[in-house]
């Protein structure tokens, strides 16, 4: 790209921030009901839309299938793509639950009576505009579009170039949907095209408040070192299962089982089951052919061969124990304490999920207390590391951040606060002069 | 410096931050009444050291004297810098102010019974390990201690070179008194010394969770620029009082005064008044005398002038409306309506705090809700905004970020949240079959 042309996608990246910030600004002041209103119709008419967006959909899947047979994409990404005539109307149905959560507008965080008619509120409000950059998964589009709606926040969206045509089309559906609404500016939704496009939207700081990146953890990486806006993305996952010595055996092993296999694929599934010396003899020949009769491979550590001798388990490596396998892969480790699990698990773990088997209920808050992670189970899958299993009904991704949202991300991550202030006149000098004083009464 | 003196300074300050990372992993398990007791001790320590301190004091003020002479230190740097006995006693209140505030830890924010036996608590707990780089201002050191003690963080101090004496006297104090409870690390507060460190200190991602620059603009951006860790940090304040067509006019003086005057130099101050045009010729003769007897620069828009006639305002250019004084000057800007008011502020403004002066209760609620700032305020001085007018017992500072902390930030800035979990034995599998249902019971 040339400097100029260079410097005119950089003024259309501009000029669509800027308008999204217009557009955000409107958005913020409609009420409850509208924004509720306004999804409903969404899923209508993404449902009336169908055949479009399944046109458009094909005609991705058939350059996808070029690519697959010419071995440049995955099966996996390529099934990622594909849109049925069931996945629109899952889109609708996922966009109508959206709508009928609660509003996570205007709601009252704190409020305190500084002095008499001197009242403060903290009050949820919308963040603005938020930028998402995601790979494959056209159903991103609705459903993102659909939370960020909820929440009073316009969206700038770049999709995969694999999925352009089907993230062209759905994006083109929901803004006809708003154009129905006087109220509700078109420019409330933006699709960005281009690959240069994103480095653009990064640089956008003074008009985007977010960027949320999904995708893979490389692409995650780049965003964030790339972007002058803060961002909040899916981190590593990489999840533990402690076998405590007071652990039940049955729960142990079906824990264990489910955390790794029900979707090995997924950030919150385990990568590594960490065994009390105490019930190894006991758990481990159990535990390990469970598993790899479901297909898991096995890496286990010295201690665990001395045990199990030749079962056919491979032999953990340092390497094992920092890795996100992704995959029906397993490292298991024996340790001598419930302090050797922690240890462990703050030393390798990324703060996503973890989770202790047992049925000794001061070993389990212990390791709720201590263990610094997103998520600390006690007796529970690491799987159920999720917003829709928390009941948040629907899910932005999972933040192994500490700050503004950690854990599965919902509404709530889409939102910050304002504090206002009632007053009738009153100055500071009246207060630091000590002619008055605070006083500080927390209402509810 | 040489490549390898280099690696060693990084080398220590890596080691100083692991250090602080198992320290705060120990804070995290102190009880609220030990972390109180705690800080009650670290106050008597502060006041029983009273002379050490002074006379560690006393030798950084005699080396600023100097550079003052040599008009290499301003003589309001000089007057930050220097601690009175007087001081000491304040630095202790207020360690002792923070010891009895509420404990921000271990607060459920929510809790959901996902099925039966399946309960999921969202609780707050420490960051971990927070990195404060400060200039001058001593008081800093025992005033953040306790903050992030009281939070169950641990810290690490970088503070000005002018300053060296006083504040290496403060943390061996702190020290000193930490040393006396032995389930208390005294890796839990560290002060760094040399300017390099503080490059080092921001490439501890691994280690420090979050940092706080306190200091002037162009180092809090610097420290923005330069971390690899997430900064929340005061932001400029460029604060505006609009003075509504319904205004009350004594109400209107009293608080553009006492926005401006009452201390210019602090972020929440104003820097712009905006004036109806219905009110400007009843208020803007009035409320500029008034000003202008205060001391105020007052710099006006073309209109004002037009209307004033040649009263001894300069005249006000664009620059003027971006600009943040910290001074005894103020830009005055005659509008059209409220809309004009609300677009001048977001596209001047920092986002930091306004106020409309109003007896229009529609035009004030429209204000609040509308303008895009930490704190929006009705016929209240900007200067309210501040952690101990707000009712949080002590400030680390005023974010401008919409993210994690806006506004006022006090104790519950330094904390984030987990999801607790406690099952038994419950898998996904059977979710994910079918076979159970999620009830998502929102408890209290």
């Amino acid at each position: 790209m040339t400097k100029e042309t260079k410097d005119e996608a950089q003024t259309s990246v501009t000029l669509v921030a800027q308008r999204a910030r217009v557009a955000a600004r409107a958005l913020a002041r409609l009420p409850s009901e509208c924004r509720t209103e306004i999804l409903m119709a969404a899923a209508q008419t993404i449902e009336d839309a169908g055949n479009e967006i399944l046109e458009a959909n094909a005609r991705d899947c058939r350059a996808a299938e070029t690519s697959v047979a010419a071995g440049s994409m995955s099966s996996a990404t390529f099934a990622r793509l594909r849109v049925t005539k069931q996945g629109i109307a899952q889109m609708a149905a996922h966009v109508r639950g959206v709508a009928q959560l609660p509003d996570p507008l205007g709601k009252r965080l704190a409020a305190t009576e500084l002095d008499d008619g001197l009242v403060l509120y903290k009050e949820s409000c919308p963040l603005g505009v938020i930028g998402i950059v995601f790979e494959s998964r056209p159903d991103a589009v609705p459903q993102v579009a659909a939370l960020a709606l909820k929440s009073g926040n316009a969206i700038i969206l770049k999709g995969g170039a694999e999925a352009a045509h089907t993230n062209e089309a759905l994006v083109s559906v929901w803004r006809k949907c708003l154009s129905r609404f006087p109220s509700v500016p078109q420019d409330s939704i933006h699709l960005l095209l281009t690959r240069s496009d994103v480095k653009d939207l990064l640089e956008q700081d003074r008009f985007v408040d977010l960027i949320i990146p999904r995708g893979s953890q490389a692409f995650v990486r780049f965003v964030s070192q790339n972007s002058k806006i803060p961002v909040l993305g899916h981190g590593e996952g990489i999840c533990h299962v402690y076998v405590d010595q007071a652990a039940d055996i049955e729960k142990a092993i079906a824990i264990s089982l489910d955390s790794k296999v029900q979707y090995p694929a997924a950030c919150n599934s385990a990568e590594t089951l960490l065994v009390h010396e105490a019930i190894a003899s006991e758990f481990l020949p159990r535990g390990i052919a469970t598993l790899r009769n479901a297909g898991v491979e096995v890496r286990v550590c010295a201690r665990s061969r001395a045990l199990l001798g030749k079962d056919g388990s491979l032999e953990a490596t340092e390497k094992d124990w920092e890795t996100e396998y992704s995959d029906l892969i397993l490292s298991v480790k024996i340790v001598s304490n419930l302090e050797e699990a922690m240890a462990h698990i703050h030393r390798y773990g990324s703060g996503h999920t973890e989770t202790i088997v047992t049925e000794n209920a001061e070993a389990a808050k212990q390791f709720l207390d201590e263990i610094d992670a997103a998520g600390v189970f006690h007796n529970a899958s690491t799987r159920f590391s999720d917003g829709f299993r928390y009941g948040f009904g629907s899910e932005l991704g999972i933040s192994t951040n500490k700050l503004h949202a950690r854990g599965p991300m919902g509404l709530e991550g889409l939102t910050t606060y304002k504090y206002k202030l009632y007053g009738n006149g009153q100055t500071v000098a009246a207060y630091a002069k000590g002619e008055k004083k605070f006083k500080h009464r927390r209402l509810e």
